[in-house]
């Protein structure tokens, strides 16, 4: 599928990979620097459509990643949402969510209602490097 | 936890109940009349809290939901979601999504792009007896 953003690219950093999936950290949320995707390789649009075991295995990489997210990160709420209305090939946001990011306690598809201090979003910034690792390192362990 | 919505009530019609989870279609949202959600009956903020076999049960529920409503609507999309950043009860939203709804192809929790025709809301409404019971059963198929 040329013409499907993510068959043609990442659709982001990729953290890890293998037969079946990806894990990449969003780069094009920048005022969500905690922010993930585990993205089927093959080009499929609806959760439904693959094999029970390849389900298994797509939600328990977003529980690692979710799980690492909490562990380190202490957000306010993990949101985790597979929606495809633009790019309808599966893909699972996992979202760490803050009280002071722009949309809290809305969904990050919501009007902001603030500017995130940049503090905040520098120190998110900062943990890249580590995090980046550790989640590889998560998504490798799940079976 | 008495303050909590989906404690003190039952967050929409049930559909469905057993002693893990219940199924209801979504009554506050009338804009989107195939709007169901997978609520744990327990107390539980996030999906990686859950024991693995809990998980797997609420995910095949909400394939079961996904399937029948993609069988029978042929919506544009289905959309998937876990966030309660409002009620941190842990529920999954499954949407079918239509491209005359008023958000589409953004989710549901952005602006309105225009007014859903009344007569397309009205067919949907007409189907709900049949699917209330559809979905019921379909719910109680999962093991």
């Amino acid at each position: 599928m040329k013409s499907c953003p993510l068959c043609a690219t990442e659709g982001g950093l990729t953290l890890y990979r293998d037969e079946l999936l990806r894990v990449v950290r969003v780069t094009d949320t920048p005022e969500h620097p905690a922010f993930y995707r585990v993205i089927l390789n093959a080009h499929v649009a609806e959760f439904s459509a693959l094999p029970r075991t390849e389900r298994e295995r797509l939600m328990e990489t977003v529980v690692a990643v979710e799980r690492l997210l909490l562990d380190t990160l202490r957000p306010a709420k993990i949101n985790l949402a597979s929606l495809g209305n633009v790019v309808p090939h599966l893909h699972w946001h996992v979202i760490a969510r803050f009280a002071d990011d722009a949309q809290f306690p809305a969904p990050i598809w919501a009007n902001a209602q603030r500017e995130r201090p940049t503090a905040a979003l520098q120190a998110l910034q900062a943990q890249w490097p580590v995090l980046d690792a550790q989640i590889a390192q998560a998504a490798a362990s799940v079976r």
